[in-house]
């Protein structure tokens, strides 16, 4: 949850100026995203969101964000779309920060997710990955392979304090994972942070995908990968199988997975879950002062690793081939 | 800022049962309160304030807030109205807290009020205290004069880490209010936390008055010196005569403040910045972990109470007498 900038009435009205929104009705800061300050914006002309970037989203980024938001609502996706400003530009400044507003969504994000949700799910990340397909923009992925021994460095003398042995881990898991990262696998835009809170349900349909703000370019089976982890083991930690079947079943009716990408499940799923479990790792040990922020436990995504690690097939995750 | 508890989706869908609102179509933790959790809800009948009530507030208490939120909306004041439940009761059990809906209020506060909002405060808080002559519930002031000593002896031996000398300031200034506290005043029912972000404007008129879980009885003169304190010091800490003596004629217009009220009000007001002081004296010293809170700075109002402790006469600050 997150409001790190406040906004005065003043300064708000004066960026509204730039808008065809009419005047401000309601401005409530809301406890949503982790890295930018977010408002529900009522004005005379309906309800939106407004995002303040800050300082650890990159301004040169936030470009590309706004025009794939752009694209996936121009091809019906559910996704914020970004309102236009008087000049057309989507981008503005406000309380010292790039700022945007986008459509707010209605849904209700699932705390406990169904195995009939795994499969909704599935089937929105497909729609999600073609959808994307002849999106123009590219942005690299800041937190892919190459990155993670850099996340974990700096940490690294430290990892222990949370959980003994958890140094020793990680650099073995490291090394299994740059000898054994699939290679040449589809590529293409990636949501990247698709957990369950990123994605709105009304009634049993999902009614909006938000938070693209670690979208890149990456292996599309990475996604799913990440998506195994965030939707398909249970609160206590189990691996549920026919979570993972319905998810997997419905992505691949839409778009097959390749041989290699079924097979590559299991150690892209290592990977996805080193690369949560080392980010909630840093967070953990920098908390910035004042973030009105409660880390996430890293804990959590080491317990699905060593699940993960004891994976020898990719169908005992679900993963049809 | 403040949700200290998640509401999961199935819960909220049970809790909505009890209510004439139609399906939830939209839930967002806000900022906003710094006792309770709150949030913006979305049904198929309008937009609402969901609150949770956490530890802090008397659960006792509860139905008194409630209904004097109705009877002050039944008189036509713009304050939130609890949302009756199938069982007409307003108070329900959500997360295992205490729980209820109620309207929602457009408008948005001010950050840098004018002296024209400070005259449009005073009338409002005149029509606050008048609107509530004839409320018959009754709850004592929790943080009176009896309170502040208790609230101080168990971060006596800590003010210093915050100031020097504060410990000596504060025992001081105890014993000059215990020895000068005015008697006899006349009571009623006071919001007692009428700062300007519990106040919407909509345009340049008041479009609501919020978060009444400190109201009580008290002397209605106090709500006064409380309003001076928030509202008539410039951001930098001067005190602006202008404002005061707008908000005390605006009142007074509407509810003549009597002889021994106005002489009372350097007094009402040092009391008044001390109770704001040590209570954020003491979040302080105990931020819960994990509250996502940002305890606000106590020195802010020991230099307003250093400030009124220089002042010999009310009309030195915009009391008309």
């Amino acid at each position: 949850m997150a409001v790190y900038t406040e906004v005065s009435d003043a300064d708000l009205a004066a960026f509204l100026e730039h808008y065809n929104l009419g005047r401000v009705r309601a401005l409530k800061g809301i406890a949503e995203g982790v890295e930018n300050s977010n408002f529900v914006l009522s004005t005379e002309t309906g309800v939106y969101i407004l995002t303040l970037y800050e300082k650890r989203v990159e301004e040169g980024s936030l470009p590309f964000f706004l025009s794939l938001l752009d694209h996936l609502a121009a091809r019906g996706l559910n996704c914020p779309q970004p309102v236009r400003m008087r000049s057309d530009g989507a981008l503005g400044r406000l309380a010292g920060r790039p700022a945007a507003i986008v459509t707010f969504l209605e849904g209700v994000c699932r705390n406990r997710p169904s195995i009939a949700d795994c499969a909704r799910l599935g089937a929105a990340l497909a729609q999600l990955h073609l959808a994307a397909a002849d999106f123009k923009g590219s942005r690299a992925n800041a937190l892919n392979l190459e990155a993670w021994p850099k996340l974990f460095a700096p940490i690294a003398f430290r990892a222990d304090e949370v959980k003994a042995g958890l140094a020793a881990t990680i650099s073995a898991e490291l090394k299994f994972l740059q000898a054994n990262w699939p290679r040449d696998l589809p590529r293409g835009i990636i949501h990247a942070d698709l957990f369950p809170d990123n994605v709105l349900f009304l009634g049993d349909e999902i009614s909006g995908v938000i938070d693209f703000y670690f979208a890149c370019v990456d292996d599309l089976s990475y996604d799913l990968a990440i998506c195994l982890n965030a939707w398909c083991f249970e609160p206590g930690g189990a691996f549920n199988i026919d979570k993972g079947a319905a998810m997997f079943g419905a992505y691949a009716s839409l778009r097959p997975l390749s041989a290699a990408e079924a097979k590559a499940i299991p150690t892209l799923a290592r990977g996805a879950a080193l690369r949560f479990a080392l980010t909630r790792l840093v967070d953990w040990f920098n908390v910035p002062p004042g973030a009105l922020v409660n880390p996430k436990n890293p804990l959590e995504y080491f317990a699905k690793l060593q699940m993960l690690q004891t994976i020898g097939d990719a169908r005992e995750l679900g993963v049809l081939i």
